[in-house]
């Protein structure tokens, strides 16, 4: 989409809108783990959610604070997941937006509250109290560029994007930032329709739209981005996106039209951007990986498909060294549930045909895969479905990252 | 089951079965890579083979073999799955059968053959050839004890196990032997009701049983085997589990009572030992876990939960560290798509409480889990369902042998 012009900033882009991330005491030798994202004025509204059975407390409350389509701040931890921990960790979320509209002179029915980190242990309210008061000071005073690292748990890098684009004379723009490494994979049927969303990612605009017309653009966004990232086919108790537009730029979105449109494309672009880069830092991952399935009899055989490659450990493995061994990429084809006729099955990686007619291509054992970023077509010559999924190699690193 | 009484012996243990193992040339370092099994006269044979949707030509063939009920002889290679092979690769497995045929003096239909290793390559037809006839010729003077051995990848022990019981005075035997360490997953879904079978295993008896009735108990003997063992989630291309039955104990199996009843706990037995063994030597495995899961809202509820958690890539690294960290226990019940309520949700390992009504239990982070075994009860609170999964923990050594 050319007319998206990609900017810097983040979530601090879109105007009207200020973030902070301090060390408040619940990680260890002071590293950064606790933000704040504060709009100058009521925004309109949509989030979506994880599908987990179990689900953690702040995403019981935000789930039905966003049901209004209004916010104005949201505040998240990192360290505690605040998850498994009954009705005193529900407390617990509903008092630090508490405490936050007190400190910010927001209504608390206004604050969203997100955690993520260790399940189990309940949130330690003395710190997050005084967390709450130092974020809200330094937003008042402007905020600070510390927001996406602090809301870092096992994340190598923060995650960071902004794009702008003119409506009607205006420009508007969508920034995002978010966080996530690991327990990284949105659902795993296409079939259960109801928006899963993914890790933690907040995605803000200073454009005026309205929450139902929010709501829909986000849904399709999630689909094409969130929902196409796995790290290891766990799925959190606490996966939150959040996306609030304040109106700020003065342009006003319609339900339909080119400025809807674009506006669409816009915020699909900065999930995708916030997708690939949480699939990219994967816990203990040296590449990042791109599958598009082709040709499948329909959208959820595509689905499947790419997503049982991204879901392979063996396949994973291979790519993690440098001897590929192709025929498990055909073995998790065929395991997929997705109609897959072998003699049909061709694969390339880059331009470089892998599998042709189901049989692995010879020399295709010897192809160079040390880059950074492979990207791999399957066409399974069956119909007329695609799809894509973002995932990375597993590393012996993620066992030591994980086994605590 | 107190009437079965564990021998030695393996595959070997039942009357008028030989078996042997060679190295052929297909593995570097002259290891062995060929196996041949072998009754004196026809038995009676039923198979369950993947739901992989890419079969391997030694599937293909034996699916439709198995179907007439009758086999007497089974050869086995390692090294080389002759999967992704096509035509050529679906008259290699014909020759190999063929070859034996000649070299046993069978008649060719009643020949099995399995293959297990690389994907992609064909078979070395010269080594192949000459192995078979160097196994025949073995098999004739009365067979090597190295059969379980020829038949492992990346296995580190040979599974074998076998047990006599008595029926109308005549002692029977059921012996068998397994391979089986990485892309270990029978199938993902209970509902798909044709039995998938997983890994490679043969299964060996001297009872008189019609084919009909071995197909029943073979089913339901993997079932609760190999069918609830995953080590990585990923389903093989050449699962295959044979179960062959040549009267030479004179005892005769009816349908149904109280010799029936024995004869298939026997043979669940001997799959479940089989299967266990599988899973405490999945690829860089440390620890053989099992995890059961009671009062499941359903039977599939139950399998779900419980594959859910042996699956998870968070979970299984936790309990490869010393740390455990039981919240992932609880985020892999609730995205298995079971129904589970946090707040009933109850676990122990052991004897040690860890999860209790949803939270985990103070201290339980603490647990000692040095141990090689461990075995974990969950307990949903919802209904009347269990079932039981088996499965490893998931240590950097699995990246280290799967990246090649």
């Amino acid at each position: 989409m050319s007319r998206l012009k990609s900017i810097p900033g983040g979530v601090n882009a879109p105007r009207g809108f200020l973030s902070a991330g301090i060390a408040c005491g619940i990680k260890a030798k002071g590293r950064r783990d606790m933000a704040m994202l504060c709009s100058r004025r009521p925004a309109a509204a949509a989030g979506s959610f994880t599908t987990n059975r179990v689900q953690a407390a702040p995403v019981r409350l935000d789930r039905e604070r966003v049901k209004k389509g209004l916010l104005q701040a949201v505040v998240v931890n990192s360290g505690v997941a605040n998850a498994c921990t009954g009705s005193r960790g529900y407390s617990d979320a509903i008092e630090t937006a508490r405490l936050a509209g007190g400190f910010l002179g927001i209504a608390p029915a206004l604050i969203a509250v997100c955690s993520t980190g260790r399940i189990g242990p309940y949130l330690p309210m003395d710190r997050i109290r005084k967390g709450v008061e130092d974020l809200a000071g330094i937003v008042r005073r402007g905020g600070n560029p510390y927001a996406a690292r602090a809301i870092m748990t096992t994340d190598t890098r923060p995650k960071e994007a902004a794009v702008e684009f003119w409506v009607g004379g205006k420009k508007v723009r969508v920034g995002g930032m978010a966080k996530g490494a690991g327990m990284i994979c949105p659902r795993m049927a296409v079939a259960s329709r109801p928006a899963g969303a993914t890790m933690l990612a907040f995605i803000a605009t200073d454009a005026a739209v309205s929450a139902g017309a929010l709501r829909a653009v986000l849904g399709r966004a999630i689909e094409v981005s969130f929902n196409r990232v796995t790290v290891d086919a766990d799925r959190s108790t606490n996966d939150t996106v959040l996306l609030l537009a304040n109106g700020e730029s003065g342009a006003r979105i319609p339900a339909a039209g080119r400025a809807a449109a674009l506006f669409a494309a816009a915020v699909e672009a900065i999930c995708l951007r916030l997708a690939r880069m949480i699939a990219a830092d994967g816990e203990g991952a040296t590449k990042s990986i791109a599958i598009e399935v082709r040709r499948a009899r329909s959208p959820s055989d595509a689905f499947r498909a790419a997503m049982a490659a991204a879901n392979s450990p063996l396949f994973k493995s291979t790519l993690y060294g440098q001897t590929p061994n192709w025929g498990r990429l055909m073995s998790s084809l065929g395991a997929s549930g997705a109609e897959v006729r072998e003699e049909k099955v061709r694969a390339w990686l880059g331009k470089a045909k892998i599998i042709d007619r189901g049989r692995v291509v010879p020399g295709a054992g010897r192809i160079e895969i040390r880059k950074k970023l492979l990207r791999f077509v399957v066409d399974l010559g069956l119909g007329p479905a695609a799809d894509t999924v973002y995932t990375c190699d597993l590393s012996p690193e993620y066992v030591e990252i994980n086994k605590e």
